[in-house]
């Protein structure tokens, strides 16, 4: 049953098709033709890893995306999941599901996988091909780090802060959904979102000792990181960071965006960030006492929630 | 889009399901609850992974299965790639596709992968679960090993050997295709694989240098395992050891078995192996010289090749 992608391989048209993705990638698929794939991590640092599906009518439609912008999402999107651990990518696992494994499709895929695999500087190591009506993208990744950053590190006096600037993805989902074409930056926030690779582990390395990356929304994922952490949040959303062409509601409750929320015990260096990395870093608020819930205000009055973002409700 | 199983958990539609299918699985979901887990390894021990899909009308039927036996196998038979290697689990992570995740059916699949994660003596790390038509589960396994087994380890000279009795998925396909029911023992070889974890490193530890599982079917896995090493094999077809109530041909060409083919420079010790594990460990033939291709012989003559299984072009 199990079609891993490698070379040399004996013959069938599982294997000829996974050739076929192998010789797509070209020197970005690495070590693989066994039952499984064997990954050296630097020594002492620790295994993170995590899987993400995204699922045709589910997670993306036809209609708004191109086959490789598929490919490409769904890779980014798995990979944002290392981002909020500041673990470095050490390869991905991918599990395809194709209606016809013989169409140029299966190309136009890779070659969108292939790309958001090389931007993160990273591999593939393995994966399957199976035939179905909905196509499916299960990515499987794999990073090291010494210290994970995690959900739960979180402690009040912390401050809290975003990476970029919110609810691109939001606008052009909204835009999307009327059947309109989303301008062209609010477009490319939701087709290609970037993970926050270097961006958390030089973060980790400053101060940072909470993470959670956006996948559902700030309103959302601060949900988490107090659950976790069993702190209050106090968000600020006069100073929440709107990408230019989304609302305030886009930037609080939209989902999709892989920036990430972090909680840090030291002062924010925002200037060295934006220099180094070209998008802002932004307090928004701070952590608040334990178990108190989360509260957004403006000009210091409470606000009520934006409703967070469930893209498993749609 | 992640969509983590963990605790604790903010609020969210997805993220009840998550917790309902911790729930349901206890203590066998560790460390959940991050972005991605961290899983620890031990020392001098190399990451192994692999990921394995399991997907309605391309790996299964629904009238086969019961939704258990859905659950079980496919987490069993992508187990079956870290035996293959050697490894000792170390985790697996569970991708769902389900057409209604609030239903009775996403806990009855829980069930069934909890049982064959406890078989296998591991645990859940994560996972996800999506909306769709077609059921589906995508098993991604991560286990260690100090020195993997891989493909390529044959050379001239080794002795081939199988574990356990073939032909019995095969048996019971066939069965099923013609819309009859297979007897017990015969399905039960198809309905609940067993990944040969211990017996792999048993083998390992006692001369056995390169292994495949036969996912593929025998025909098909020695292919594979010949095109790594880059060499022949000869398969003595009276040697392979036969389930009771399948055909020969069905222990030569019928994949989904996940028994071992291994070749060992060391003898069989094969009355040892019986002992401890309770199946048979049979020399089925002899590695050959560099590329000479895989001949079946009958009593010292060579017969013809079975037609290797494919289970993408079904």
């Amino acid at each position: 049953m199990t079609a891993d992608f490698g070379t040399p391989l004996g013959p069938g048209a599982e294997f000829d098709l996974i050739r076929a993705l192998i010789g797509r990638w070209g020197p970005l698929a690495v070590g693989i033709g066994d039952d499984a794939a064997v990954v050296d991590l630097p020594r002492g640092e620790r295994l993170v890893v995590s899987t993400d599906a995204a699922v045709e009518h589910v997670h993306f439609r036809r209609e708004w995306l191109s086959v490789p912008e598929i490919g490409y999402r769904a890779v980014a999107a798995a990979l944002s999941d290392l981002a909020a651990m500041a673990a470095t990518p050490r390869g991905v696992l991918i599990s395809l599901v194709v209606a016809d494994p013989a169409a140029s499709e299966l190309a136009q895929l890779a070659d969108g996988i292939g790309e958001a695999v090389r931007d993160a500087g990273t591999v593939v190591r393995g994966g399957n091909v199976a035939r179905g009506h909905e196509l499916g993208i299960t990515t499987t990744v794999l990073g090291s780090v010494y210290a994970p950053l995690t959900r739960s590190g979180a402690r009040p006096g912390d401050v809290l802060a975003v990476t970029g600037a919110l609810g691109g993805p939001a606008a052009a989902l909204r835009a999307l959904r009327s059947g309109t074409a989303p301008a062209e930056p609010v477009r490319s926030r939701f087709v290609r979102p970037r993970p926050r690779l270097a961006e958390a582990r030089w973060l980790a390395a400053r101060g940072a000792v909470a993470c959670v990356d956006l996948s559902d929304g700030l309103a959302g994922d601060a949900s988490h990181l107090a659950a976790a952490s069993a702190v209050g949040l106090e968000v600020e959303v006069e100073r929440v960071p709107v990408f230019a062409g989304a609302s305030g509601d886009d930037a609080l409750a939209g989902g999709e965006e892989y920036e990430l929320l972090i909680a840090s015990r030291a002062p924010i260096d925002d200037a060295a960030f934006a220099e180094r990395f070209g998008i802002p870093l932004t307090v928004i608020g701070r952590v608040t006492e334990r178990d108190s819930g989360i509260r957004f205000t403006r000009a210091g009055r409470r606000v009520a929630a934006p409703r967070a973002y469930d893209h498993f409700s749609g």
